[in-house]
């Protein structure tokens, strides 16, 4: 099996620390813990919208699953100014320590880089842009621009069409489970990151590589 | 608009009291609060399944996802034995308290009454049984058997030909809005139950009810 040539990262969790957001949910006075239950409503609710072969924007379900969670965790006052606030701490994230030396290390392995985010291509600009690791990426892409959701075959076909190469010329890398195995089914190679010692589950297609940091990537994908 | 003739309830958390989850999850040294993320997740994989038109069971997801949640949480030991006994706590969940005068006041009424679940038949007649509520019910329907999840129009297409009825004869009665909304989509009419004041997403199709108990829903279902 010979080496894909372009890379396909992921973004929210896999580039982004989006544990870091529950200092935010802290401000506004929520717990910290439901960070982790609103990145996966918000998961929920757009792969509802997947299922039917319809599409809401990321930041919008955001929101929305902040009216729904912020007063049922007793939030009081301004939620206007509550909502604003977490979802701008979103784009402001800190990057997990692998990304940084992993990319140079892909990119000075002569591999193409691109993100594929079901969150807006803004916001992956700022997050590798705040790292000044914006220029070692060829294209930042967001399925906004695809017309369905990772893990709809649709959202991965775009990045290949983006990139002109074949659904086998990619491999994709997440943290997420229902990512890899999207990209599975797609036909892309896959990269589960398991940063954590985390588990993974049997109703999900197997990832081609595992690795445990971002920065073993480049030698799985060396040869 | 005639009345429908044909009820369609979901069951996780619309009949069923999933917060009372929370004990189990504290008897195993995760925090209670953990309920609610586990649930998330477990409909976020299971939508993504539905999305590459795949399905698996929902407690083989829900025990997948406890594998991964529960070790994050602290959690040691005996995992096999704590997934198991978070587990068999979901098949005998309380009702709500408004679950019983309503399904007898919608029966008296005349109304065909039956259950849609993502999850397994026999934890809704588990449920209901208990309840002794259960031969008011035509039928208790699982996605299982329309090889498809909610909301996927297949799973909702399941019910009406289980049912002998068009989609317009049944009205899907759901406190979850991607359920509203699969239903809605499906050509269903829908009674979203919003028992805690809670907020309805825009992104999602409005229902074509809203009550605040199902104890409401007869006399919303009566002209």
């Amino acid at each position: 099996m010979s080496t894909p040539s372009v890379v396909v990262f992921d973004v929210n969790e896999t580039l982004s620390d989006v544990t870091a957001l529950g200092a935010r949910f802290a401000d506004v006075g929520a717990p910290e813990s439901l960070a982790a239950l609103w990145f996966a409503s918000v998961l929920r609710d757009g792969f509802a919208l997947t299922a039917v072969r319809s599409a809401a924007r990321f930041a919008d379900i955001g929101a929305e699953q902040l009216r729904t969670l912020l007063p049922r965790a007793g939030v009081t006052g301004d939620l206007d100014g509550a909502v604003e606030h977490v979802l701008s701490g979103f784009s402001s994230l800190p990057l997990h320590p692998d990304v940084g030396p992993a990319v140079r290390a892909l990119h000075d392995q002569g591999l193409r880089l691109v993100t594929l985010s079901n969150g807006a291509a803004s916001v992956a600009e700022s997050l590798l842009g705040s790292a000044g690791l914006r220029d070692l990426f060829e294209h930042v892409l967001s399925v906004e621009d695809a017309g369905a959701w990772k893990p709809a075959p649709a959202a991965y076909a775009f990045a290949g069409q983006r990139c002109g190469v074949a659904a086998e010329e990619m491999v994709l890398v997440a943290v997420h489970p229902w990512d890899v195995d999207g990209a599975a089914r797609a036909g892309l190679r896959t990269a589960w990151v398991n940063r954590d010692g985390g588990h993974y589950p049997a109703y999900a297609s197997a990832p081609t590589y595992t690795v445990t940091s971002l920065e073993d990537l480049a030698g799985s994908l060396s040869g």
